[in-house]
């Protein structure tokens, strides 16, 4: 392991894809996003993506040097067409477009659409939040789980991420991805070569297995079972149906170099509490809630570990596999 | 068992409430939702609460001639509030209102504070889908859950329902509450005497139990784990925090007659999916996932299950416990 700071990581990131057909501008958004991942220990959406990021810019299945344009339909609505690049440039513009038309309006809702990888689903939820406001994003996933009772992989994993502020604090954030483990744990097994526990997934004839390679080809299980089998439902729905994007069951790998792109959706939804919570502060009764979490003993309040983490890298820097460093530095110096 | 029609159900359940100090616009609003709950299946949201209901009413727990007060604060945000009566007036006064918000601004949200036993979540979002929207809802109980790891019963089960349009067919429906088993589920177990399975629940020492009764005095285990405890979390936020209402741990029992009001709060969103889905019908491509459901052997369509039951108990009637049938006829005729 190697520890790099997060300005260094970032600029390594930046490196490897301006190298990769990226442009400055979307590079710079990425390697953001995946630096951040990282500071938060969601090491599944951090550095080790930037290998597969390459290839798609190089390949031409993301495109590099899209610009995402956004357009205002109604007075609540943006639909950001993320136009097959990355999703974090077409992200960063829901949220910085998002909070006034959440206060004008009490609600507001931007539709990303022909969008990619959506990284950690809790990050524009908290930036959000950091303006006062309750924030929900939906994602899909190419597909990795099935309709429960079902073998063929319908949905995605399809992460469910919520923030909202709390007085004196960071804010409260959830963020789960609807099978039982996120697909990034079994990616990761499969690199390692170590097995899964059952319960995780199921082979390609519908079989418990301990095989990550084999889950990988199979079927994830959801969380809950019937119950996040039917939020996955919801979550294609809200991510693909309503933004004109690919269900899961469409949708390319976000992993693969070739054909053609995934180009799935994802929906951010922001609630200003002041439109609603009437003389309630919104932020001290999540407080309170927080507060009352805490004085139960082994539970602990959603969104801890993460600023733990956080603080921590921001600190100290990162601990890295040496190896993934040196294929990142060998695809920033065109090798 | 005792079969009756609809029609028949629906107008004792009104008889009785009338004779509870309900009023009969509330009544008849109350009336409506327990039947279609029982029409649909779903027995612990039905008849079954008819006598607490008008055990509340008559002691003033529920004030049953409250007149919900519905006020537009922005263009695409409503609060109602239910001023401590019956939920269903204020869901009804929401759901006429919102159609024309959530078109005109894209998205809209009614807030319901001072509220009570929300009943069958999935009915507003049935509501609002058949004008074409998609709607989410979100609902506190009063507590019964823990958070991971902890042992006092801070969230309630808090339930999410989700309703979107299907071209061809009726909506495509997901209502679950956070809980592994809803706690109606429980209440009819210990009303009948019967165990429940492992995994249900915890007893008050924070042990795995069987005993129905012990259960509902400790807590409900959640769907998923720490998941569904996290999503909790989040409908605490955004049912109570944001509508001003009472926290699961802060609201009275929706069953007891004594103490104060349980004043919990809802969360409706509606989303016109003509300001979002570009060029694409989504009733369309919610039909074209269904059907991809359909084809995996086993699978099947959320929701699809309540509708055959509905289409059923339109044409027979509902089967009915002859006691329970008695006891609402008591109340009905004031003894």
């Amino acid at each position: 392991m190697t520890t790099l700071s997060l300005p260094r990581l970032e600029a390594l990131i930046c490196e490897a894809l301006v190298a990769s057909n990226v442009s400055p501008a979307n590079s710079t958004s990425v390697a953001r996003a995946l630096t951040a991942a990282e500071a938060d220990g969601q090491k599944g959406h951090g550095l080790s993506r930037v290998p597969s990021y390459s290839a798609q810019a190089r390949s031409g299945k993301v495109d590099g040097h899209a610009k995402p344009d956004a357009r205002q339909g109604r007075p609540g609505g943006i639909v950001v067409d993320a136009r097959h690049g990355f999703s974090y440039p077409a992200i960063d513009i829901a949220n910085d477009m998002l909070p006034p038309l959440a206060r004008a309006n009490g609600i507001a809702a931007a539709a990303i659409t022909r969008s990619h990888h959506f990284g950690v689903a809790a990050h524009p939820c908290e930036r959000l939040a950091a303006h006062g406001l309750v924030a929900l994003a939906f994602a899909n996933t190419p597909s990795a789980m099935s309709p429960w009772g079902g073998r063929r992989p319908l949905f995605g994993t399809n992460p469910i991420a919520f923030a909202a502020p709390c007085r004196g604090r960071p804010p409260v954030v959830v963020d789960l991805a609807l099978s039982e483990v996120a697909r990034g744990r079994i990616m990761t097994a499969a690199q390692q070569k170590k097995p899964i526990p059952l319960g995780w997934a199921l082979d390609t004839n519908g079989q418990p297995t301990t095989d990550a390679e084999a889950a990988l080809k199979g079927t994830l299980l959801p969380s809950g079972g019937s119950k996040g089998a039917a939020l996955a439902l919801m979550v294609e729905v809200l991510a693909a149906a309503l933004t004109g994007s690919n269900f899961a069951f469409e949708a390319t790998s976000f992993f693969e170099a070739e054909g053609a792109p995934p180009s799935v959706g994802q929906l951010l939804l922001v609630i200003d509490p002041g439109a609603f919570a009437g003389n309630t502060s919104l932020p001290d009764r999540v407080a309170q809630l927080a507060h009352a979490i805490e004085q139960d003993a082994g539970a602990r309040v959603p969104g801890k570990r993460r600023f733990n983490l956080r603080a921590q890298a921001e600190a100290q820097g990162v601990d890295i596999d040496a190896a993934l460093i040196a294929d990142v530095q060998g695809i920033a110096a065109g090798r």
